[in-house]
């Protein structure tokens, strides 16, 4: 029985510094008095988050104006338990109207393929590549000819992107090309991509394929950041699952470090993946008195906090043992220890160009 | 009657270069003993073209092999009007066998709005740009997202690169901010692209539609050339009008001194566009002793010819009066004069890069 003989085998202790989510989907982000952020946040430290970029898209709305922000902003003041920073949005017509939230949020963010708000025309795009502040980061999920679009704006402008969720060889390839060529791109791979494909879902587009996940396990290199993402979700409401908003933050350590018992990955890959990276990308604040401590090796069950994943009853072989933030330990073996919130929006942070911050202020 | 008195105007005699079509659409060209290319150029010459730049896809079939390029290169050889040059097209497969046939022609064209062998993966258009030399012009007639993704090849392999058949208000911005960020990119419209829409034949996609035109009179310094074409064919086809395989040929320049005549276009607006800018783009060859005499203002019905043309019958306000080719006489008034064919297959023109040709032999 491989249970009995995996619970026998010895395991192995690791330090790890506080880890970043770099697209963590909130249902209601934009939804008035919602918990969502807090219930997301709560979850992510005790996966081993200690700091989450939030997507600016929603279930039911998008940060897309000062307004939404500021919806937003305000569920953000409920208390959140890892700090956060928020992104806005770009839509068909909004690239004057987000350059007056820019120094508020941490990012711009082009969707191509999200639920709602996606952005088709490349001239819609130029006008935020124009609007937008340069020395700020640009992210889109992108995919196969829009992504060549975003790209060639990208090299036009000699401007940074970040594509999110690449599922496909073909995106991969173009952004190794991208990145062989000296474009700066960077991308990243949703974690339920490298574990789930249509094969084990079918019709479930928003997965890869199976040969496109072999391809996405190849060019590990090619890839930068690991993320949650809105896939979860997604795959909790194509299967009519009634998902809990956190879906898919308990699993995703558990997952690659599990490849790392298996030898597919090593620690460092995903060090590099879930923190080292996403810092240099996003120029990410130090979170001082900030870590974690995992056991690879050591078998554990998910979900038995008793919501949905794709994963609950599977064996997995690691686990988060503790996490300190903030020089206290907020978590134990999975369970948060009763303290109050005390992350931050960090949305600003880095908001100021280098230059501007050192001189004079802006006219 | 507005006939009477256009014919009481005077006119004035303009002397212009032999001209030049960037984009011949000879529909028999791979077609074993056709004689489509000996009528193309003998039209052609009539029309004060004294070059054209075959387009390497035909009605039933396509030169992407040193096979068919044997069999153009043999109907080539059956007698020419004017001078000529051939290319060769990419296909998802054969960026390997067409470098052995780089020699012999004067581009490669990619094709994605084609009749058939069209690309759609980027890495099949990159394993082109790859193979292709980088001293030989690459053309394509990819629209929207397709026509991103080839300019962000060409922006990464730092290429130049031709956009054919540009119809569209948004290509054309696309095209006119590559120019502006430094991108060596060039584009044609079609002339029928100028006068026709699709108010005027509904559901004719690859016209443009009205707003479209309007946006590419507005854009003219944006084009850089204009050309025939494979559209007259199409246009017939669509309209299931059995017409010559020289349709459009005859009507490009009258249509467009018709407007130099109602004072739209400038004489060097179109001399810009059908000589200057295609030779140096297309490095072609000189051609001595060869012009042309038209006149303006004059009014002229179209179509005496008898065959179909969507302007038969129309009064256009020029005419070609005169064109010579190689220092003789070829064409008075629209007739060709009994001479044998003396145009030359100049594909090799400019087929080695400039300095290998003044050093050693290449090895
Ligand atoms: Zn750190
Ligand atoms: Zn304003
Ligand atoms: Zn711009
Ligand atoms: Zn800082
Ligand atoms: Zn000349
Ligand atoms: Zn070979
Ligand atoms: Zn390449
Ligand atoms: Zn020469």
């Amino acid at each position: 029985n491989i249970g009995i003989r995996d619970y026998q085998t010895s395991h192995r202790t690791i330090q790890l510094p506080g880890l970043v989510n770099i697209a963590a989907f909130v249902p209601g982000l934009v939804s008035r008095d919602s918990d969502d952020l807090q219930r997301v946040t709560k979850a992510s430290i005790a996966a081993g988050f200690s700091m989450i970029r939030v997507m600016p898209v929603g279930k039911d709305g998008s940060i897309s104006d000062v307004k939404s922000l500021k919806v937003a902003q305000q569920n953000g003041k409920r208390g959140t338990y890892c700090d956060f920073n928020l992104s806005i949005t770009a839509t068909s017509d909004n690239a004057h109207q987000i350059s007056h939230a820019a120094g508020e949020v941490g990012s711009l963010f082009i969707p191509f393929n999200h639920l709602s708000d996606n952005i088709s025309k490349v001239a819609a795009v130029e006008a935020h590549f124009d609007a937008w502040p340069t020395h700020k980061p640009i992210i889109t999920d992108a995919k196969t000819t829009d992504l060549a679009s975003v790209l060639l704006l990208a090299s036009l402008h000699n401007r940074r992107v970040h594509v999110t969720g690449v599922t496909s060889k073909d995106d991969l390839k173009l952004i190794a090309l991208g990145k062989e060529k000296g474009l700066k791109v960077t991308c990243d791979v949703n974690i339920y991509s490298l574990y789930l494909s249509q094969e084990d879902y079918a019709g479930c587009q928003f997965l890869p394929t199976a040969e496109d996940q072999a391809a996405l396990w190849e060019h590990l290199e090619t890839i930068d950041v690991f993320s949650i993402g809105s896939l979860p979700y997604q795959l909790a409401h194509f299967l009519n699952q009634s998902a809990d908003v956190t879906v898919g933050v308990a699993d995703a350590l558990p997952l690659l470090l599990t490849s790392v018992a298996e030898g597919k990955l090593t620690v460092d890959d995903v060090k590099a993946r879930l923190h080292d990276n996403p810092k240099e990308i996003f120029e990410l604040h130090d979170q001082v008195g900030t870590s974690l401590e995992v056991e690879i090796d050591r078998p554990c069950i998910l979900g038995a906090a008793g919501s949905w994943s794709p994963f609950s009853g599977k064996v997995l072989k690691a686990a988060v043992q503790r996490v300190t933030f903030q020089e206290q330990v907020a978590c134990l073996d999975g369970s948060i220890l009763s303290l109050p919130p005390r992350g931050n929006d960090m949305s600003t942070h880095g908001a100021l160009p280098p230059m501007a911050a050192i001189s004079s202020p802006a006219t």
